[in-house]
């Protein structure tokens, strides 16, 4: 190791903030939050950071073992939800993504038949998305893959502590929902 | 309203699952989660849509407030908080994102002028980023601003509650590193 580097990784223990005195191995966004930042940003900066860095782990394992995206999996999964078919507005909104997201990757995964498009009877320019036969069957292969990586990033808290973020959060997003609606 | 509108709607309210017994007046990733979903993969997509709630709200608010990005915001504050300046690994690093977002933000900024790229000395190949006079100003007006948005959007938790939620997510956190690296 070189002196730079040694320094380096001298700097990035001390500034390692994990939590019952372990220390965090590697760097990210709220490493170096300053003690002056207020519990809110604190709160929102190490929210971000864990969500990031199970997104950047199930992204890296869909390529590996499925060689597909996430915004992909994100769709299927909530096509798998409603076998109805679900139309572009409502995908859109369910992702939490804008509409011309939605249309490129479902462009895509209707080129790989694993979407198809139906016109709604009545109404000739209206139309949803669902998963065709083969769609349901490859989702349903990766979505059982995707919930052991979840269940193991997730085991280092107990099932009383995931219990009690989960009820937390949902006050969080109840909270949220009224404050921009 | 039509109808059709009103069985939407009152699908919606019906498949709301806000804590406390409130009940979640839209529509997100998590909404649909079955029973048969396990804790570890509810408590994710709850993580993930108050991460992607707040972010997207505070995307809207730079956009309208300042007339710029998450990514460059983001960008910035890391700079902000290494006057010294950063390598493009090192950003990349605490931004968790890849090398080439990093670069391509770093060139509009550097055209704004509001940040700069500095030789370091003795090695006329390697540089930093550091923020420029006026890009360091820009920052800690946004920030402040910035912070206020957070603030408010967190209110509805208490001191005591994001005390909670801040260390649970400190071990799940560090329990990460550890799988991951």
């Amino acid at each position: 190791m070189s002196k730079a580097a040694k320094k380096e990784s001298a700097k990035a223990k001390l500034d390692g903030n994990g939590s019952n005195g372990t220390v965090a191995l590697t760097i990210d966004r709220e490493t170096n939050a300053s003690d002056q930042d207020h519990t809110s940003l604190r709160l929102w900066l190490r929210l971000l950071t864990c969500t990031t860095m199970i997104e950047n782990y199930v992204r890296g394992k869909l390529r590996e073992a499925f060689d597909t995206t996430l915004p992909r999996f994100d769709l299927m999964a909530q096509l798998a939800r409603h076998p109805e078919g679900l139309k572009m507005r409502e995908l859109s909104e369910l992702l939490m993504v804008s509409g011309g997201n939605v249309t490129g990757i479902t462009d895509q995964l209707e080129k790989d038949g694993l979407v198809e498009r139906l016109t709604l009877p009545g109404d000739r320019r209206a139309w949803k998305v669902s998963l065709t036969k083969a769609g349901f069957e490859t989702f349903e292969q990766m979505a059982a893959t995707h919930e052991t990586w979840i269940v193991e990033l997730l085991s280092g808290l107990t099932g009383d502590e995931q219990h009690e973020i989960y009820a937390l959060l949902g006050q969080l997003k109840a909270a949220i929902h009224e404050k921009i609606s």
